[in-house]
């Protein structure tokens, strides 16, 4: 088994290799100028270059996660997601060595993450999710979702605000308002860390819809609070009236019912649509998946929460969508959302380790101890206080919070 | 039913209306400036224009597919290719008229159809060929697909040169090597219009599989011709020397087997990678898609025949890959391979209407007319003697060879 594997890896780095030869190739053949006799073959990598670095990560990703599987021992020891991170930092290494890492297409920018990675794992566990189980603890979750995170922002900003003017974190100056912008970004459970979690450790389904229902809907809170204090931040501390703090908490609402009522629309037009596909069944599976994806793009577009929109898009489809469409289409739109969710998912954990080797940090020890032990403190306080409110579960551990930081 | 269409074809405008308005209202925000009030809710297109815009495709393409298989009527007098070449005709009018034909999403370029459009296609019509008549045939295929492309090159070449020195082409100068690189353009038979052709009309198999073959084949043939003659006319007329003539044979046969042999390798890879793939079925379906993906695009980097290597290489894995992935796997690679190359035909049909609108052409009557009537004769004269000669059937129609002019 352990040679299986370790001749991967060699196909692998034989693999880059090849692709560095390539690189080279190219810029030799540029500097030739105008060819003087016929070429039998040419090698022309920049326009494929793009498409290429793409398909070669994601089979990297299929292969890792293959040769991760064949060793039981290796998967006993460890958790999927901290071997593809460990993977990501290897290869991010290479790449920095061999100073292929200044090319573009190495970097996980935001827009990528949100615009082709993230959907697809939503979709998902939208798709998937027990409607009844998470409409009965909908109370619960709706009350983590907000309170909890409402008071974890305020707790940790104003906790890196207290130490900020300490001499711990050295001469760096923090005013309170990024403080709150910086607490608005870290305190939402991370759905893709909490699904990457839960699955791996096999948690009991209510606890998983809970915490599910939780980082799912604390998107909304936590996309508001941070675009909240942000413009709070540009308008500035001495500019701010009461209308200000109206309008924040009334746009907590739109982001959030906004989402909802997207995500419904475009999962209703999806269920009519397909209502008619009965002499194109191969096309159903397609149609469903650009309605869902329609939906995000349009609720990022008008800067609600797109999260929101894609889950209950997924939820309402599979609820009436199946009666539609054929046997086969059914199947398959099953089967490529658990593939697309899981590659998008190992390529996230890759990319996480190939970016902390590549990108340029400055690092605050002080500074980023303080932010995960009261990002630990505060969770463990406020689910405290309000698990013993909601009085309904025996037991809900912590989840990755500082997963995605 | 019509009232369905209709409906449907609301809706399309109705989602173009908006696309519109929304790309007002963000130029509108653009001018803004710096906020001074906190916004409830914001508009941010750029941010995501490109991904809507295809997405819009895709929904507008398997819209209109659906859309023309509810009525009956419809696609009983009318061939599907020429209803979606018309939508285009009626999208690019609209797009034309109200001036967002600019931007720079709604045109095909030879980037996105070679890149994306080309490859699922041809590797669905790879992974179900049937092997045996294939190569049954094979002695015919290659006689057509080689001999009879070149003698169409030649003859349609030398009668276009032959009337640019009569005054029938106004005042357009041509040379003779550039009547030969436009000759080898399009003397091939397009795959893409062959498969839409003969699956709407049903011929036998024995027919099919030649055709198709032929228009594999030549697509090498024509690559080489076309670089040859390119590369000819950029050394000069005077300086080739027969060293030339001699690599120019030579990359024929590097070009063809080149591509075959990526194609062999990759499927065979694939075989051997999902012999692991037991702990993880639901990769099967992503990895023998980015095997055949990868070897396109190997093919295409180093400039031979990745139309070539990606149909032996979908030939290779259905052969083998079959009984080493899991049932649903194997129903789900299936059902992508045919949804993929659906929508993707689709696009390209009504890309091809949509680009007869927005493009800028310079016309030429009597070119135009020349070379479709050249390309008629020699293909008839061409296949009457090559048939004879083959002698082992029974008809052979004409295929729309000038579909993609």
């Amino acid at each position: 088994m352990h040679q299986n594997k370790s001749l991967v890896i060699l196909i692998l780095l034989l693999g880059l290799l090849i692709h560095k030869y390539y690189c080279k190739e190219q810029t030799y053949i540029h500097n030739q100028g105008k060819p003087l006799r016929f070429h039998v073959a040419e090698f022309n990598f920049d326009h494929v270059s793009d498409v290429y670095a793409i398909t070669l990560w994601i089979l990297l990703g299929s292969l890792a996660k293959v040769g991760f599987h064949l060793s039981y021992r290796l998967t006993e020891k460890f958790p999927e997601s901290c071997l593809l991170i460990m993977l990501g930092l290897i290869v991010g290494g290479l790449l920095y060595i061999t100073h292929l890492a200044e090319q573009k297409a190495y970097v996980l920018n935001s827009d990528t993450f949100f615009l082709f990675l993230l959907p697809p794992i939503i979709l998902e566990a939208g798709y998937f999710m027990p409607n009844r189980p998470f409409f009965d603890n909908l109370g619960t979750i709706l009350l983590l979702a907000i309170v909890n995170t409402l008071f974890n922002t305020v707790c940790i900003g104003l906790t890196i605000y207290g130490f900020a003017r300490t001499p711990i974190f050295g001469n760096t100056p923090f005013d309170m308002l990024s403080c709150f912008v910086f607490a608005a970004l870290i305190s939402a459970v991370d759905p893709v860390a909490v699904l990457a979690t839960f699955t791996e450790i096999h948690v009991n389904d209510m606890l998983y819809i809970v915490v599910f229902g939780e980082s799912l809907l604390n998107d909304a809170v936590s996309v508001v609070l941070y675009r909240m204090f942000d413009s709070f931040a540009k308008i500035g501390q001495e500019n701010l009236i009461l209308m200000d703090y109206v309008l924040g908490a009334l746009s907590f609402f739109v982001v959030s019912l906004g989402g909802v009522l997207i995500g419904i629309i475009f999962g209703v037009v999806a269920c009519f649509t397909t209502k008619f596909t009965e002499h194109t069944p191969v096309l159903e599976p397609l149609i469903i998946l650009v309605y869902a994806y329609l939906a995000y793009l349009t609720s990022e577009m008008v800067s609600v929460s797109g999260i929101l929109a894609i889950t209950f898009c997924g939820m309402v489809m599979k609820q009436y969508v199946s009666f539609n469409i054929s046997k086969k289409s059914d199947a398959t739109t099953e089967y490529v959302l658990k593939m697309l969710s899981s590659i998008m998912e190992t390529i996230i954990f890759m990319f996480m380790g190939l970016s902390t080797v590549s990108d340029h940090h400055s690092w605050n020890t002080g500074f980023v101890l303080i932010t995960i032990l009261s990002c630990l403190v505060f969770r463990v306080i406020g689910i405290a206080i309000f698990a013993n409110l909601a009085n309904c579960w025996r037991l809900l551990e912590l989840t990755r919070i500082d997963m995605l930081i």
